[in-house]
């Protein structure tokens, strides 16, 4: 099946934003074995658009288009393909109604006008329902064998959207011809470049399963995907790469489990020790802990935790005077004071620290911008470690955040072993 | 001059890597005042990439295309090229001696018989040299007064290639036309499809300046562009409609300056009125705080913050038992006490606080998932605000943080008016 993927909107034109979306959906179609062929980009324009829908329709099979479905007049993909499709516009009750249920709970009281443009569908489309927002997602099927998708521009609209509505229908479209089957190894406190050279010879001689590195701060996920008849087969050819990978990188790996993130594992661990955990943040300023309440029920864990910026809140805190004029704020044994003393504090059994500098100013020499001490003091036992990160201030406190859930990650793995 | 860009190769279609070129070239012809109607993604597939090339030239004045330059085989976008001109290839004798060069400097000291192949470009060309490569840039001028400038995929040959040797040019092609002037306006508190309805009317008459629209998590940037002969006339065709703006927006509007975002705008606000601040975070856990640390300098107005997420927690820093019993931890009275409670520890002369439901779990039918209350307190007098915000966890604690800032900015905007 030959696809295309039409991106709708003028921010895009005007460089205001990063093309992901295109990104993603044609990660999403190689998975699946579908040729992407074309990515165009247009914008909020009628004519152009219905222009290019049609020349999609005439050299692809699959048309999937996003974004320009919002409430604003600015908004005409869904009248551009219907008109390129040759096929009226009706309003779909349900969708309308699920506007009016979104607008109920939401802060926003008074639906505008312009909003119920969003219960317009094509006719004889699928409705694909927003979880988050209220465009509906639209799926047709063309009388002579073509599809056509219409996905909202968002990305935390479309990649819901797409997962739980889309891909099974694509699938079942592609069906029949053997399934992709793959497993997600997620590392951390490890580099990209440094992860791809201890594999470096398994990536150049993959034909099936393939190995594919993805990288984000501090982090790499590696993706093993076999193309096999049924899951017995895929697991049969995955499976030994994966065992191999986990002799290469050992404790780097944090899970398997693709949807898993770093601060659920995390909490996840935290959660089987019984463990509390408090923190003490200086240069992240509250980012840490921000990270591990994204994750449903950290309230079993986390009671409460500290941002100690300045000297005067580190040692309200518990540090030591002494040891913030000896030593510096910016030091292993401040970081040390900071972590038992927000453990103590919060009375939780476990405890991290962050004091860094996050840059552009605070610099010396002896500790320039990316210099930061990060502290977890468990039960007792503390462990310090020293970074040195590259990067502006937003990649320094990132990265930051980052080695401290590792290293959080580390000394429960300890916890768990020594149980 | 209508302009289209076309970003060849294979591993933007499989999804490998993001199309940022686009966005850079967008960003770029935007400035000069050159409109780019169309964004185009192909393969390494001559016949495909000479069709959309073809395609281009009917349809825009100034072609663009990226990538395909290199040494192999699949590197075919000078060869499609020149097929959809109508020209030849020669080879250049100066492209070749900077080849010969560019391997004696490198570490690959011997040139595969492949790479004389990037000395060849499409007869009548100018050649744009490639300081960080071997693969030169090329800008044909067309006998019907269109223009095809072909450049390298990688960014950073691109990009400076781009800088020194191709916007020189631009200017000129668009020389003597004028320039375009625009002012950022930047709301919060508000959302896309109000503010969009509370100026329909301006939008829809718009024809120089144009005024857009882009929408963040509860904030929303318009933008005036006016297309003119010089600053002083760009100014006077935009002044009115921004001061417009202001009038229909009034307080909504935090700043005029494009780089200043909310969370910066706070901290100058805080630093104008010589005031110090603080948090209690409960359901964002520290991610308010975390991003008042986003700005540089921070550490003048915020010297320590608190995370209460359990009710002991909130306990120890202030709360009265009584109100968590009686309210509840997700309550004005509590949020108000939060507030205080914190100023107080911290010192601060002035304190927010964030309690409420953020999910998926904890709703009940009086206060469902997504119920936030948020508090501010300065000096002894206590702002409290209720929402009931719409979507999953990350977006409830992401939209409380954005009104949360938005409350102490107002909160601080009082203090500085009855000074």
């Amino acid at each position: 099946m030959i696809a295309e993927l039409v991106s709708v909107g003028t921010e895009l034109l005007l460089g205001n934003i990063v093309n992901t979306n295109a990104r993603y959906l044609s990660e999403q179609c190689a998975a699946l074995g579908i040729h992407v062929y074309y990515q165009v980009t247009v914008g909020d324009n009628e004519e152009r658009l219905t222009q290019v829908i049609r020349t999609a329709l005439d050299r692809s099979q699959l048309v999937i288009l996003t974004g320009g479905l919002g409430p604003t007049e600015d908004d005409l993909t869904r009248e551009a393909a219907a008109r390129a499709l040759g096929l009226r516009l009706t309003e779909d009750s349900h969708t309308r109604e699920r506007i009016e249920a979104y607008f109920r709970n939401s802060i926003h009281k008074t639906i505008s006008p312009n909003n119920w443009k969003q219960a317009l569908v094509i006719e004889g489309a699928e409705v694909l329902d927003n979880d988050n927002g209220t465009a509906p997602g639209l799926f047709v099927h063309t009388g002579n064998g073509k599809h056509v998708i219409l996905l909202p521009g968002p990305p935390n609209e479309l990649i819901p959207m797409f997962r739980t509505q889309v891909l099974p229908i694509l699938s079942g479209l592609c069906g029949g011809k053997g399934t992709l089957y793959s497993y997600m190894v997620k590392l951390c406190g490890i580099g990209e470049s440094m992860a791809e050279t201890m594999i470096r010879d398994l990536i150049d001689s993959q034909i099936n399963p393939t190995i594919a590195t993805y990288a984000k701060s501090g982090e790499v996920d590696i993706r093993v995907t076999a193309f096999a008849q049924d899951e017995e087969e895929g697991r049969r050819l995955t499976l030994p790469v994966v065992e191999e990978l986990k002799k290469r990188f050992g404790d780097h790996i944090y899970t398997l489990r693709e949807e898993e993130t770093l601060e659920a594992h995390v909490i996840g661990l935290l959660q089987e020790l019984g463990f509390t955990v408090s923190m003490a943040e200086s240069c992240t300023g509250g980012l840490l802990c921000g990270r591990l309440v994204n994750v449903p029920g950290a309230s079993d864990v986390l009671k409460s935790a500290f941002v100690t910026y300045a000297n005067e809140a580190k040692e309200r805190l518990g540090v030591r005077h002494d040891t913030l004029v000896t030593y510096g704020a910016v030091s292993a044994q401040t970081a040390e004071e900071m972590a038992e003393a927000a453990a103590k504090a919060a009375g939780a059994d476990a405890a991290v620290s962050v004091t860094g500098i996050a840059g552009p100013d605070g610099g010396t020499k002896e500790k320039p911008v990316g210099t930061v001490y990060l502290a977890c003091w468990v039960r007792g036992t503390v462990s310090v470690k020293h970074f040195l990160f590259h990067g502006n201030r937003a990649k320094v406190r990132e990265l930051s955040v980052q080695y401290a859930l590792d290293l959080l990650r580390r000394c429960l793995l300890e916890q768990k072993r020594t149980l």
